[in-house]
């Protein structure tokens, strides 16, 4: 894994604030710089090593998995917090970043390091985290791949009779056994008329002839997501059902075609949006178009029309346009693409449906 | 569900702190209290209507799901963070608590209401939520038989030749199957040397004769966690595996069998430690001995060396200590028991291993 290169950039990026180290507490910011995957604090300083700071429980696993780091043990009964207190000091370090605090721990590191400048550089995280490497994008083609595999499980699956949560059982089933290490998030098998609510709801329901049954799943492989949605109609299905899948899948297509390199996010959503609202639906299209994929399966950029992102080549995202109609019941359509410099967008997760 | 006892305790207890209101953020909290699991903001004042702030994508379902609350929609383009302040400027609020606030959201909320005293009340929460009411019981209850048949599935699977993620799949599959709405926590199949690490390594191990071999799963049901851990030698194993092995099950015994209400949690980590140093692994007991078990798979009470808890009736813990030796491998073992009034410490999870 390129973690050396990613920590490169990562402090020439905090230099260039005029920081002159990082502290990370998220798992995830961790795990993308070291290749560590459990609870620790990491402070990358501009010059000089990069120490990952663990409790007893994590200590041999740290020395193993993370890589371009000093490992320091914290033993029980000292204060990781403390201690990095300290190598600030140490260090005499003037301006500090750092990735996400709760306010309790933002207010003590505020009172014990008064001259200390310390601001959130999540940014700059974000910056280099949303444009995939090649290690990355081979990692979430694996997902996808489990995902889609799940897909199809569960389309196959779907009948009158079966509960929601049998069909998400044979959809992760069906992921794990060919090598997911689990899921990106709580699968969604959703059905009648709860689907008209985007996250579903209990997914204890019996489905039955002439529902909507919204599928959101996605795998999860060495800590990278995917994510993917499909809607069927159990039955025949009424003109409206039909003509609400026709219209979501019409405004993907054409939304996905439009997604190129260096384009505002928030095109991408107009578009999608512009043509469900000119089928009459725009009053129920209620969440953006779509979202980054990563380490986090929802993560920058925003696909919506509120977005200041703009799209790059690298990019993972969802593009997954929704109409949810209060009492009788909604649908979404959605896939992972990769933007790709030539290409556009590339679809990773896919079924025949 | 016991809501409306929950909120009106809640009142109580942030009235008897002197402020007027608690403001939450956290998913579990605002299902503990309302019933709605996905994003929102609770405000709760002293006196007067709990409002739920909720965007477009969950309106719906917060109307349908939410219990005791008035549902306020939060339009595309408005901030929710202001909405609450303007709440609280209305209202003429001069003390709120609140649950959990992200460093960056406290500053600006410190900044906009410079005339009110904000403060985390967590503790008033968790007070709370570590003693378990009948409902939550149940649910927790159920949790645990998901797990045990799960583990039961595990155990049965495990064989010279399987990968470890084989294993985990069967596991989740048979939770899954049999109700379970997701597992609690990422799957541990855990084999061979790496098992010196608690948390696990890939999870795509061939599992060979000889090894170790760590499972700890948890099922979700309705919210609530469980959470078991089995260790298994595969083949006969050498003198100080099974010795291992013997020593952590005594240890959980004895711990168990002292658990009672009003008893220190860190009484109860010493009798099992004690064990374990008598036998000469204490330097590879390296974490906890357990954690509450709950809406959160880790929550108070913390039985632990430096734990301030005391363990009451209602509290649902693990028991779980483990032996880590580097290069070699470790085991656990790990239940999750119910603190009983009269009877001390029932096991939920169980299996005949």
């Amino acid at each position: 894994m390129a973690y050396e290169k990613r920590m490169k950039e990562l402090r020439e990026k905090v230099a260039e604030k005029g920081f002159e180290a990082i502290l990370m507490g998220n798992e995830k910011n961790i795990y993308y710089f070291t290749g560590f995957p459990w609870e620790a604090k990491l402070l990358v300083p501009v010059d000089g090593d990069s120490v990952l700071l663990v409790h007893p429980i994590n200590y041999e696993a740290a020395k193993n998995f993370a890589k371009n780091v000093v490992v320091k043990l914290v033993k029980t009964g000292e204060k990781i917090e403390r201690k990095i207190f300290d190598m600030i000091l140490e260090k005499a370090l003037k301006n500090v970043g750092f990735d996400r605090m709760d306010a309790a721990e933002y207010q003590r590191m505020k009172d014990f390091l008064k001259e200390v400048k310390i601001k959130s550089l999540e940014d700059i995280i974000w910056s280099l985290r949303k444009v995939k490497d090649e290690d990355e994008l081979a990692l979430i083609k694996r997902a996808a791949e489990l995902t889609s595999r799940g897909m199809k499980r569960a389309l196959e699956t779907i009948k009158p009779g079966i509960k929601e949560w049998e069909v998400a059982a044979e959809a992760e089933y069906e992921m794990r056994r060919f090598g997911s290490s689990g899921v990106a998030f709580d699968t969604i098998v959703c059905s009648g008329p709860e689907t008209a609510y985007p996250h579903g709801a209990l997914g204890e329901r019996e489905i039955r002839d002439g529902d909507f049954v919204v599928v959101d799943i996605g795998a999860r492989y060495r800590g990278y997501c995917a994510d993917m949605t499909r809607t069927v109609i159990v039955g025949g299905g009424t003109r409206i059902q039909k003509h609400i899948l026709e219209t979501l899948r019409e405004a993907q297509g054409m939304a996905i075609k439009y997604i190129r390199d260096g384009v505002m996010a928030k095109e991408v959503d107009n578009i999608a949006r512009r043509f469900i609202v000119e089928n009459g639906y725009g009053e129920y299209f209620i969440h953006n178009l779509g979202h980054g994929v990563g380490l986090d399966v929802h993560e920058p950029p925003t696909l919506g029309p509120l977005s200041k992102d703009v799209l790059l080549a690298g990019n993972v995202v969802t593009v997954e346009p929704g109409i949810y109609i209060p009492g009788l019941g909604g649908a979404r359509v959605e896939d992972t693409v990769l933007i790709n410099g030539e290409e556009g967008a590339i679809k990773l997760t896919e079924t025949n449906n």
